[in-house]
């Protein structure tokens, strides 16, 4: 084939279902519903430049609704008329879909239902129409997508539609299609995968589970050790009644708490796995379940330290605007003034504060970046040494000082008797055990026999064995798995 | 065709224009035009690996300031050589182009134009161009993209290129070499929406006029009425000067109104749609154009909502660093020291504050996570599911709870006749109305008779006809229209 | 070629690599090497569909590590196998692969490697490795993206590749490889670029480094200036200890002394831009290195501003919870009760605190809009009218903000001889300089004459010239390189 022929050929013809768009007799994208997401996807197909063919038993009833160049007609008609067919029915109707088998032979399905509850051993809604039309091929996709976004086009936020069928070449052609119409095919395999796909939507935050569960748990426990210990006592002991402290202080000597110790278990996932791989001796094994579970489940752990640091900062604020700190404070002046005190400036307490203030704004900084780090178009702009920067150097950073943090609010209290009330120590001692430990482990690992070992293991070596020459990309080793290690 | 030929051909050929860049007599890039635009164009082309030759009429006096690469000609040469040519003039120069009128027939003309002022009725400079040369093929786009954007590449926020033509094939060849330039090309159809892509970049935040104005009339209202009430009121009574409220607390109570109205507004329109889809006893059918923008407009409305609380907070929180509450707080201990009251604590004051700004901090936790959720890339996350819990559930929470922080925060005041001064109730019990309002109506839809109608209305049930088969793929109804009614 | 043929072609051959995917004997991708990277391209292609041949020295060794679909075998084999073999080895390895020279001959090799040290004139590995094997094609790419982000998929935040290669074909066939995996390929032209990609991920921040600096250096700067005069002189002229002040207070008014610059710095840049181009007579000349440096660097300088503007706010809000407030407050109390002075109210010091506040806070809310602005998917939404509309606009108006916040906070103190301590002024008359400079620069470029020579001379119009016919596109000057100015 001559240059100049294949140059026509390739200019005319890049995109089966393009560029065949405007002739006549070529293929075009037929529907069969007439819902509102059969609706919302005609508009979509229309305004990129598609023909549409939707087919329904009622046609007429339904032209009225559907953008004027979409034709409505019979599915007899319509699906003869496609190469190229969404069925966007109930899935208890595919059934009545069996009498056009001969006419769908040989074309594609494009299957968008979703479950109605979680399953994983019943066949998928796409297998089972893969099954009552097995001359056609079915791909399974657009089910993440909802009618909204079709109709309003993806500009705002361009959506990702996630695909899977075991033909690629019919798996290619709906890619193209997706892309046509602006959204961001994932291709997600065999249409053994349509099960996950159709779970997809039944999912609320399913990463976000147990670490929202985690900080419940501790929230819990830090508000009934303070209610015991700063409400619960006075009253017992002294009949003094500081029951006013429920909705806002003893939040807000809560929220901290459960900020560090969500903090530190973020750092501390990192540490089991580095003392994993240096018991082992090895990394060429896989990390327990539990922790690697538990690995990927530290970025949800770090945005919910954040978000209880910045609500303890929020409350923190209001606390001098309440009445409250007012009549406290009118006491005081009056109280100061009987005693005839003229001054009543306490230096220890005063450098105590403005340091524990100033740190602890600090952290909050810090933490902010580290959060708006992980908005996700954010990190996107960075490679993987940012990124490994931000997460491991800026993370332990705001660590050590959030540690320093509750060490100076409570450098005085830590050895006061009268703080022990009920034998209990004060609460930010508790809180304090999770992170010290993370940042001894740390101190461990970076003993130059221990850190050489974990080098080594990094890149490649194992106990027992001659290293080999064919490592790993290791320089890739930043943003591994254990890059925050 | 024998395997291994096409296996060859598909590998020697995938993309027209990218397969041939780099060999000789192969379809090159055209440029018309010196500007700015033009030279950003070509710096990015030449990046990409493209051969660029620039057409001008002077084109000695032009050549240094291109890239290296790109070739300066003359325009005849230019265009010959170039299958695809961008035309980067002003449109009142186009009609110098005539002359090359034969050399351009065939080739793809790329009308990188905007508008200079808004229109709806004029043909668009790029039908303009078609008509200039109807042997042409004129592909509109790149317009909505800058020079700047051109020049530093779109790694900083990967851009969309809208494009429209009326040929497919160029359309498609387009959008491959928008793609090898890293953008994500957008198609919006035939040439006639040329017009609407010329517009865009003349439009500024179209979708955030009406909830702005919105915000600054309530503002203004809320704003007047607590002059009256707070400023005026009382120096027209008492000669009491308190015109010092007039930059800060007077605001801050204007604030949350504004807020909390907002908000209202957002779950208003829903209600809305809801209630109109019961009262019509379908859903098919269209919603009044006022509804219709009401329902787009909701992200908008919630945004400004967002910002409104989120500038209360932090009003509030200045409040006990100002003067004057420093003044008031030294003259009321110089009252109470003269007064001998050793204890002015008011226990019903104390509980009220610290339950208001406990639920205030709490919406205001809830309303940041609304407004994360909407960034573009974080709402790209989630599925329709999880869009909706967020957007309904969090979103009605949220009000639930502004609306607590509002009555708390009135509780001991709408009964004082005091506050009703020249016979104006409290400025929160006119903020309170429709927040009301929208979650009495929220409960009327949760009553099993009508919230059983509703859903038989959204499954596609009509009154006066029986069920259809062909339901529509209702499993996407959560982030339908009607999703957060 | 008749059309029917054409289409079965198209429909049956639209991309080589998908296409063949699942037939026997057609293209698979081939990984060379074992280690973690290896590992996790060879998890992300079989969940995409592809067929994966691991060649190692030890298959055997490590099949157990590898997902079941994907084969491990000897490197020979893997290599005869594969059309496109991923060398994910370190490159001191490369030389071992020399003995497949033939095996690899015509077939596409993917550098994934990265620099172990940032260079400019040695070859990048990837050169290197197209010197040792002179008759395959050498694609560079893949190597800013992580094991981690290849294994977790690219749903959690689209990543970008960048690559590189003499090829365009094999540049093709990448791309589609990676927009499969779900990832967006970005191209970066010749092989040249090797080098450039391979330093990516050395770099940390390398557009930060200069304002991050400018940030330290104006903030010592002023926090020594302000340490000389509210700590050192009255410790020195008094005795008076006011060291506590060091951590919170003597912060809090350097920060936004520095955000104050830095804001103003954004917008010199482009007022030089503009200067330089009206004492040119011409844009048609490129800037100055420095000048373009700093126009590059405004996005960073502002948000850094906007940083210290944040902190400023906060640390501000934390000033009334201070112990040494508390103290200071009831001192005045009982010096207030001592003097028998029942009103301590000064109307001016009022009015004065209550509107900094008030401008302050308004500030801070534009700077917030600018940050949220630069999210990048945020900015993504903005058509460049909207974008220079806020970065220029909203941006100049937050400059006057600011320095109108300055003023009214120093207005009473700039002529208060007491205020001179050691001869040296005021720490916010030192930081109102440049932003006073900057908006009456800015006045300067709204004198009718000078506006209008500069919107001819951004119109391309040239001291000296005549004007040209060939203008450039002028209608996007608006977010052109000068656009801010």
């Amino acid at each position: 084939m001559p240059q100049e022929d294949m140059k026509k050929l390739l200019l005319t013809s890049p995109r089966a279902l393009e560029s065949s768009q405007s002739e006549p007799g070529s293929p075009v994208v037929g529907i069969l519903g007439t819902g509102d997401f059969s609706r919302s996807l005609a508009t979509r197909l229309v305004a990129c430049g598609y023909r549409v063919v939707v087919g329904s038993r009622t046609p007429k009833r339904w032209s009225s609704l559907f953008p004027e160049e979409a034709e409505v007609t019979s599915q007899e008609e319509a699906v003869s008329q496609a190469d190229l067919v969404f069925v966007a029915l109930f899935v208890e109707h595919y059934s009545t879909l069996t009498g056009l088998k001969e006419l769908l032979a040989g074309k594609i399905l494009v299957d968008v239902s979703n479950s109605t509850q979680l399953s994983q051993n019943q066949p998928s809604n796409a297998e089972n129409l893969a099954n009552l039309f097995p001359d056609s091929v079915v791909v399974k996709g657009f089910n993440v997508i909802s009618a909204w976004t079709l109709q309003t086009g993806p500009r705002d936020g361009s959506r990702q539609v996630l695909l899977c069928s075991d033909s690629s070449q019919a798996k290619s052609t709906v890619v193209q299609l997706c892309r046509a119409m602006g959204f961001v095919p994932v291709d997600m395999g065999r249409l053994s995968s349509a099960r996950d796909l159709e779970n997809v939507t039944l999912r609320l935050f399913p990463a976000w589970r147990a670490p929202v569960l985690c900080v419940f748990v501790l929230f819990l426990f830090f508000y009934s050790y303070n209610f015991l210990r700063d409400v619960l006592h006075p009253y017992a002991t002294e009949g003094k009644n500081a029951f006013y402290k429920l909705p806002v202080e003893l939040v807000n000597v809560t929220l901290p708490c459960v900020a560090l110790v969500m903090l530190a278990l973020v750092y501390l996932a990192g540490l089991a796995a580095a003392f994993t791989q240096l018991s082992r001796g090895t990394k060429y094994s896989r990390f327990p379940g539990w922790l690697d579970r538990w690995l990927r489940a530290r970025k949800q752990l770090g945005l919910l330290s954040f978000l209880c640091a910045a609500l303890h900062a929020v409350y923190s604020l209001c606390l001098p605007m309440r009445r409250s700190a007012r009549y406290k404070l009118l006491n005081a002046a009056f109280k100061q003034v009987k005693a005839e005190q003229a001054n009543s400036w306490v230096e220890e307490e005063v450098w105590r504060m403005e340091l524990y203030l100033s740190v602890g704004i600090l952290t909050l900084g810090l933490l902010s970046l580290l959060a708006v780090a992980s908005i996700p178009s954010v990190s996107n702009t960075l490679n993987w040494r940012e990124f490994s920067f931000i997460q491991s150097r800026l993370g332990h950073t705001a660590l050590v000082m959030a540690t320093l943090h509750t060490l100076l609010y409570g450098w005085a209290r830590a050895f006061d008797p009268a703080q022990y009330r009920f034998y209990l120590p004060p609460t930010f001692t508790l809180a304090l055990v999770l992170p010290c430990a993370v940042l001894l482990g740390r101190l461990c690992l970076a003993l130059p026999c221990v850190a050489l070992r974990l080098f080594r293991i990094r890149r490649g070596w194992e106990k027992g064995r001659r290293i080999r020459f064919e490592l790993p990309a290791e320089y890739h080793d930043g943003a591994d798995v254990c890059s925050d290690v």
